[in-house]
């Protein structure tokens, strides 16, 4: 059956590769012959069980976590991490240094700050370039637990990674760059997720933490559904757990490494952002909104400078099924969001659609 | 095309109506003709926020929920409410008072307990009946704010209501009983349940609160993901919402509308109660675990007294494609979930399977 599809730039929730949407509907009715559908298995059957671990199989191997961390399948938004990092984290006299380079590593300072008003504090920002330029200064205090950052800002289009001097234990949101790079594990105590980008289906969270990191801190004021190790001590099912978008998740890590793998998806996610940042570089009505050193690689912000003809554009590209393309409201403008779902041939036409468009 | 499916009597994630189903799969790569399916839409579109403003509609007019409600669609599972209920109402001298009538009851007191010690206190229990029967006796202290309680506990198969003469409002989970019995909202200030029994699939939590209530308390401990107003001011749309649930919780709705809506659901959920227990009083080789005042409509606990029969009648069951028996672990005997998507029909299989099983 063919069915019409539009290419998705949608900034999540995102794309999805319709060989895994075909798998889905197949397993609708009846999951592995069970006699009853995937959104019906119960979390405590050996057949979900079996798939759970699985799936966490899959993400050590492809994100080549070492031993000595801990995955967590959480059915919460990746928002509240934001209260449950430093409710898990900061203890006493501890500190939280944050990286302010977009406006979700802003929400999360705002949050830490609110709920520890004397233990956070504000390590580099970009709020003064107005988020169009990665931070640069950074200022790290005494006793500081942990630095927290976001390295792609979604809303933003902004990539950044801290100065390779800085040896404070790590705690990162990579919920639209995680499975599109690799990452050094021994500079991190925590990464979290939301799955909507690259994982699965919203309506999950991955928690990556080290287990020695969660050993420590831990106030009398966090609830047991917040506390990280809760769920490690029950395996991700201390609560009924977000079971489709968890089989979903495998499906995705399967066709991930039948692709080809992480090297494969880094790779192409450097190829789609040149080839999009280039044309609109050598545009005369499109530019991007982020200093060049500072661009997401995976979210990219660009304009024609007027709203007008970013409406005229949207409504264009629309017509050729190019979706999802308009820029988050805080901002405005356009932005193509290149998720691992979105292929080269996707790029390839948007900048096709792009000097279309220049040429009307 | 037929694809064979089992009776399933799983307690949760649970059965789903197959006409629900259909059209699930039918919309995994496409969705209203907008060119992506349903897994990838985004939350901010104007078809999302359609869907999500009708399934908020549907849900008032189905349980006739008042105004002054609010509707909040999470993506928490309901055992996060234990934390949040208290951390959203309780403040300065307020009480809760817990009625403890089974496992979910006794965990939510528990959690309030440890995180507001001198806040909450035990109004009635029915631990010392090893949760065979109903809580009787209850003692309502000075200052309460509310009165929490489970009308249907899942795990030990218990109903339960407060007395007539308490007039504390009132705060329930309703996880297993939701849609299949009406509501009177002049008692309640909140209601909680999570949806993968009658609602969704797993992955989603519903919150009805009133509006007066939630202006009360908060304390600044309250995570912003946790704080209810948060999510009543963003109309459920704060963080990112589980897109899929919600659509999922919108055909059950109208499927169940379609149906014969709530009044035909209470009936049927009374009438497949009778006849399996009826059977279970008939036989002389299954009987039920808990006095018959207290019995469940809704989760039917069991047992032929004998770890070896009750595996062995499992077998038999699984054998003629009756799926989901097993009592929880916590219990052990057996247990029939009968949610609005097991039929009458499915019902008298189950009879009829122990009837042959007796025979045997």
């Amino acid at each position: 059956m063919m069915i019409e599809r539009g290419l998705n730039f949608n900034a999540g929730p995102a794309a999805l590769p319709e060989e895994v949407l075909l798998q889905a509907r197949e397993d609708m009715l009846n999951w592995q012959g069970l006699g009853c559908g995937i959104l019906e298995v119960g979390h405590r059957t050996p057949a979900f069980i079996t798939l759970l671990e699985e799936t966490t199989s899959l993400l050590k191997s492809i994100l080549a976590i070492p031993k000595g961390f801990e995955v967590l399948w959480l059915g919460m938004p990746a928002r509240m991490h934001f209260s449950a990092i430093p409710l898990n984290f900061l203890k006493d006299a501890d500190k939280a240094g944050y990286v302010v380079s977009g406006m979700w590593s802003d929400m999360a300072f705002i949050e830490a700050k609110r709920m520890f008003p004397k233990g956070s504090y504000c390590v580099a920002s970009a709020k003064e370039s107005d988020f169009k330029d990665r931070p640069f200064e950074h200022q790290i205090e005494n006793n500081t637990k942990y630095l927290y950052f976001t390295p792609n800002e979604t809303v933003h289009g902004i990539m950044y990674s801290p100065p390779a001097e800085i040896n404070v234990p790590l705690v990162a949101d990579m919920t639209s760059c995680i499975l599109s790079e690799s990452i050094d594990f021994s500079r991190y105590a925590c990464i979290f997720a939301g799955a909507q980008k690259n994982i699965a289906n919203a309506g999950l969270s991955v928690l990556i933490v080290r287990q020695d990191f969660l050993n420590d801190g831990v106030t009398s004021i966090l609830p047991l559904t917040l506390d990280y190790r809760t769920h490690v001590k029950h395996h991700s099912l201390y609560v009924t757990p977000p079971t489709f978008n968890i089989y979903l998740a495998n499906l995705m890590l399967k066709w991930l490494e039948k692709a080809g793998g992480l090297s494969y998806f880094e790779n192409l996610t450097q190829a789609k952002a040149r080839c999009l940042y280039d044309a609109i570089d050598a545009s005369s009505l499109f530019y991007g909104l982020v200093e060049k050193n500072a661009r997401s690689l995976i979210n990219v912000c660009f304009t024609t400078g007027s709203d007008v003809r970013d409406a005229a554009f949207l409504d264009f590209a629309d017509s050729q099924g190019l979706l999802g393309l308009k820029g988050h409201r805080a901002v405005g403008g356009l932005r193509a969001s290149l998720y691992n779902a979105v292929s080269m041939f996707g790029v390839e036409c948007l900048v096709n659609c792009l000097q279309e468009f220049e040429k009307l």
